[in-house]
């Protein structure tokens, strides 16, 4: 359980995915109470270094103090939130088949089944969430959660912060006498692809661009042995207005889209990239508006201020894209962009001709607005389009009749993983329900990275057959010491589903 | 909903896969009443076509007339507990989160969360389950029952079979007035490579060789939407007999062994491999007892043949291997082995010496008894020469001490999907709480092909934020129209996990 600097190459990483390996069988092992424990301590610790954590992440990434508090905040709730799912052990999914003579395939005997931990998980770090994705952020929360060592590969974008989250976690663990080994940091990017590649890593999670996504992803499928690859990938979650929302309500929609779309520089996955409108004249006036109390604001790397660059450059020299709103960009002596929001327009038709070169993602404060003549063209278009997004949202007008909209809409939950109606998609709560997770390029699996729900990435299931009870795991006794939720099936019933006990 | 054969290529398999595309988003939104319907029909047009399949499938496998029967059993009672699945509705995982403005990581909307199927589903039959593996076997079973098309590549080691069977579920499915295109049969293995890379496929299913999984997992995995694929591949199953276990029922232990062994002709995924014993003298009287009574068998195809004659030959030559009982092995002029077992033993230093020139998988009877000296070493020995297994077993006197054996059982655990005690692999119950699938390269994936849970496969969870009642699935509607269990966590609660309500 130490915090490791790998900078001194292989040999420091090979001890660290030791340390992990020699874990994870004792860390699999320890009882619910005991990791959640340790996962209030590391919420506990964090939120008493507000300060410190907010000053270096303000140094390191130009995000203001409000944004750190809140992502803070989110993440300390987030740990806690994984407790309280560890403690409540439907995570387990425990399923006891009794024995039974009878059974309808032929004789059956006492089948036990239970979820166990993966292994040793390697989580990337993003860099546009330094906390809620970052070390402590929401993968590390959910692995730990569910018994796996965690090695965090740290994000470049803020390498203090990095090493004091590393730091107050790795004090959380050890006061909480988990297995050594349970977490490190590592931050050379070569040390991070040799550890995916190695066997000692049962699992890995990433939040970043499609390209280097992609790259991770076909690194951990070609291995002699492949690992699950969550990754987190490309999304330009478009939002649709109908005829009668932009009449009724287009002011109020435009601004809530500009707010959509500058909140944190557009540096988030979930940032409306395309929003199609029948007409953008109802929303020039809300636009220009929303735009004119906006300054100038950096991005979070230099490696995102030149994408931005270049997918902004492209943007406005496509072929039928006209300007809107054109904000400024800067770039100073250390290779960070200083931005000021852009909007631009396209005719769907020219939109489709374009392709990719304009509906990839941009990443940071740029938005188009799509103008569309026919409702019935748009189900075909998200599913040619779009056919992989993170969210797609819907406005329709206060008591619009939805009979138009179905088809839309269930071409969107065939594409996205979250459709949301009325509302806009970046700010993603952390529950139970909450799906983030689509079709690729949006992710590489069909999981969730963010809820509860988040947990089942890093876990698999084994099941015991006809097993003494002293060598059953605690959550499929009889006896059932850590009160889990147990799906029994008796014997003699027709079916399958049988009775479930627990806290529900 | 044709029942297709791709002979005349590429202009055939589109259309299967267009008219599987287009009956898609139909199929998803069918009752559940609507399909368990179709697999009942389905399972009972099997049922009563017994006399033909058993006769059809009898000349082409060689497999007698009882385990054709008990197979197709299997099959239709399989189909049944799918329905029953699809009827409950707990794997729809509904989950509703109030909204809540005084939520811990902010004002919560209202977000609703429900599983949805993939879409068109490739099933690769197998060929040593000609029905229960096979055209309407479990991986139909369940990608039906989530809601998804099938095309199934059938195996040309029972062409005729699977054209039966094909025809009876093409039959009950029209008959069930489902959306056409929702079942196909394909039967060139071109076409299904093919499909395999085609856009419209959005999952698979294979059980199959190591080689051949591996390739397919491969090309799963590498196109420029990857899709999940879920192989099932290659399992020695070790068995591990205790001393004292040995001491007391060796006889009966070794007569087990080689009914296990010999089942099927051996060509079965879970047969023990290789059996651990501190000494083999015990279980010699047993063994030659439980052989002498078994005459030739055919096995299943000429290419089963040709593999089992390979590692017969290489084992039988390998360093430190000596002969227990040695059956025959004649080719005939169709290039089907038929085949007396074998029964092999090796010390454990020799084993590991080996490598996989003798650890590699034989699918045919042969297995390989290991002695040991010393049971502290099985532990490690089991993690480092079975990495990935099916099943892993222990066999322990009555009333034996467990203390011992726990590292061992911790071991089995982490390397196998499921942990037998006095019991033997073969023979897989059908249940809610089975687990057939564990680490590489048992499968590619950590789920299940067998059981209820196997449905998680074709399945991914979307979720719907503040959705008008009209946009919402009917597993998450208020009114619970299909009455499927709800996981509600309401406003004002600090834990996320609610309360379930529905029929368990």
């Amino acid at each position: 359980m130490t915090h490791t600097q790998t900078d001194n190459g292989g040999a420091a990483l090979d001890a660290v995915l030791s340390a992990a390996a020699q874990s994870a069988a004792a860390f699999a092992a320890t009882a619910p109470r005991e990791r959640a424990a340790a996962l209030v301590r590391i919420a506990d610790r964090l939120d008493a270094a507000v300060a410190e954590i907010v000053r270096i992440g303000g140094e390191e990434t130009a995000l203001p103090e409000g944004r750190l508090r809140g992502e803070l905040n989110r993440t300390t709730a987030q740990l806690r939130l994984f407790a309280e799912v560890v403690m409540e052990g439907a995570y387990f999914d425990a399923r006891i088949d009794e024995a039974d003579a009878d059974y309808v395939v032929g004789p059956r005997p006492d089948v036990r089944r239970v979820n166990v931990p993966l292994g040793p998980v390697l989580v990337f770090a993003a860099s546009n969430f330094p906390l809620a994705f970052s070390v402590a952020g929401g993968d590390t929360a959910a692995a730990l959660a569910a018994g796996c060592p965690v090695v965090v590969k740290a994000h470049d974008g803020h390498p203090r912060l990095s090493d004091l989250t590393a730091r107050i976690v790795t004090e959380a663990l050890a006061e909480s006498a988990l297995p050594s080994g349970v977490f490190a940091l590592i931050s050379e990017r070569d040390d991070a692809t040799a550890a995916l590649q190695d066997p000692r890593i049962r699992a890995a999670s990433f939040t970043g661009s499609t390209a280097v996504g992609r790259m991770l992803a076909d690194l951990a499928a070609t291995r002699p042995d492949p690992i699950p690859f969550f990754g987190e990938l490309g999304s330009v979650n478009p939002v649709f207005v109908t005829p009668a929302a932009l009449a009724a309500d287009g002011e109020r929609i435009a601004k809530e889209y500009v707010a959509s779309v500058t909140g944190s520089a557009g540096q988030l996955c979930t940032k409306p990239g395309f929003c199609f409108v029948p007409d953008i004249a109802p929303m020039r006036a809300g636009i220009t508006a929303a735009l004119k109390g906006l300054g100038e604001t950096r991005l979070l790397t230099p490696s995102i201020s030149t994408g931005y660059a270049q997918r902004r450059a492209a943007l406005m020299s496509a072929s039928g894209v006209e300007i809107v709103a054109e904000g400024g960009l800067r770039t100073d002596e250390d290779g960070f962009a200083w931005v000021v929001p852009t909007v631009l327009t396209v005719g769907l038709a020219d939109l489709e001709k374009a392709g990719d070169a304009v509906l990839d993602e941009t990443f940071g404060p740029l938005s188009v607005l799509v103008t569309y003549d026919e409702r019935a063209a748009l189900p075909a278009v998200a599913e040619r389009i779009f056919p992989g997004n993170l969210t797609a949202t819907l406005h329709l007008a206060a008591d619009e009749d939805p009979g138009p909209w179905e088809a839309l809409v269930a071409a969107l939950g065939r594409t996205s993983g979250r459709v949301l109606f009325r509302g806009w998609p970046t700010g993603v709560s952390v529950t139970a329900a909450m799906q983030h997770g689509g079709p690729h390029p949006a992710t590489t699996s069909d999981a969730t990275s963010v809820g509860t729900a988040a947990i089942g990435r890093f876990l698999r299931a084994v099941c015991f057959q006809n097993a003494p009870a002293a060598f059953l795991p605690a959550a499929l006794r009889e006896d059932n010491p850590w009160g889990v939720p147990q799906r029994r099936s008796p014997a003699g019933l027709s079916h399958d589903w049988g009775t479930l006990t627990g806290r529900y």
